[in-house]
């Protein structure tokens, strides 16, 4: 029987999403808007059958809404600490979805010799955000790992990401706008292509505070730029578009 | 005297900002809004007493706008075409603003040797955004050399950027969305920092059709995406923004 148990300090989230639950640490890592958005933008390039990884897939929360969000056949989560690994399984067991999403412990710098080369449709990356620069990190070891480039760069999650994709497979990532044009230089180094971007603003009139972005696999040069997308209306409310992301009744 | 005599074929149209006017012949090319954002754009970065080129500068549209939103020392002018750059001049002179505006007839590839390096504290450029296949082109040649990379490729004008530019001194430039991912790629190259993008969207929900987008030769990575800018509102009037930018009162 799959352990779905709960641990001290652990609490259950109802994602609200065709009966998805997730298990999260405080004290750990919860997961934010941002995984909410990626999974949200990734799920429109993800078609019927196809095979889907979740890179840097910490508790599973992407793994998770990509299982409601899509008709993949199969969607892997890969992370490297054992501790979220376990967390993720459990949500996966909880959230009944185990047919079809499941967790694999590793580093994506050996992706590669795990799973093959070539061999995934699409891949979802929340990476994280932060260049380490080898100071003092003031949170538990844990969130560290997730928000700071201490156990891979951005460099080693495109390179991963180039050996793993299908030709024309798809990468989607969303990071902070400053990083933009290193993502930009890097796709390009290990031939994938962007090919959409979508800048997300906390609200009107101010300067983007996240990117979304898409690159095929050895795909043709054509980027287009979506739409802004706004978190929050001037009334403060959430606007009409992060609702039906979360689905939400409006 | 200067010459401000007009031609067959050509007109003059009032800026209506500052007095200034421009001759410009629809039967070779007239100036766009993209000409007017990206003059306003990049006038931001503009310093009192500083020297300015316009690459690419046409019928000279930019270099006469940053002579209104700038108080540059200087406006250089580069445009190979005789008949654009001498049609510019003209309108220099009808705009009374040949104490500051200049235009010299050159290649921008020859730009270092004709102006020295590293002598310009900001460069604006509205290149060609169509690459040039070698194929039909179906407009007289003068519109053809100022919508097609027939005489100067996106890499041409950020390598004669970077080799004219002052150490931080700015690259500002409007293009189509999909030759992002080259230009940020390109100023990477030639160690221009992109450090400020705009993308601007026809309007609400639509994709944008211009970006515009500014490096700083030498800088720290460190690229913020400002807030979007629409054309136009939902009722199919100019924006606010638009208003402003063309100094129109709302």
């Amino acid at each position: 029987m799959e352990n779905t148990e709960i641990k001290e300090n652990e609490r259950i989230d109802d994602l609200n999403l065709g009966g998805l639950k997730i298990i999260q640490d405080p004290k750990q890592f919860c997961f934010g808007i941002d995984a909410v958005l990626l999974a949200d933008f990734a799920a429109g390039s993800v078609k019927k059958g196809t095979k889907v990884l979740d890179m840097c897939a910490g508790n599973g929360i992407i793994t998770l809404l990509l299982t409601h969000k899509t008709r993949a056949e199969s969607i892997t989560g890969l992370e490297i600490q054992e501790s979220a690994a376990e967390m993720a399984e459990r949500s996966i067991a909880l959230s009944g979805v185990g047919g079809r999403a499941k967790m694999i412990r590793g580093d994506l710098k050996d992706a590669a010799d795990i799973f093959g080369k070539g061999v995934f449709n699409n891949i979802v990356c929340n990476p994280p955000y932060k260049e380490y620069g080898g100071g003092y990190i003031s949170r538990g070891k844990s969130a560290a790992i997730a928000r700071h480039e201490i156990m891979c760069t951005l460099e080693d999650v495109i390179a991963s990401a180039a050996a793993l994709l299908r030709p024309l497979g798809k990468l989607s990532m969303i990071h902070r706008p400053e990083r933009l044009a290193d993502i930009i230089s890097l796709m390009r180094k290990y031939k994938i292509e962007p090919k959409r971007l979508r800048s997300v603003y906390p609200s009107y009139k101010k300067a983007a505070s996240m990117v979304l972005i898409e690159g095929a696999r050895g795909g043709r040069p054509k980027l287009i730029c979506d739409p802004p997308l706004y978190i929050y209306e001037e009334n403060g409310e959430y606007s009409d578009e992060i609702n039906i992301i979360y689905e939400r009744k409006i």
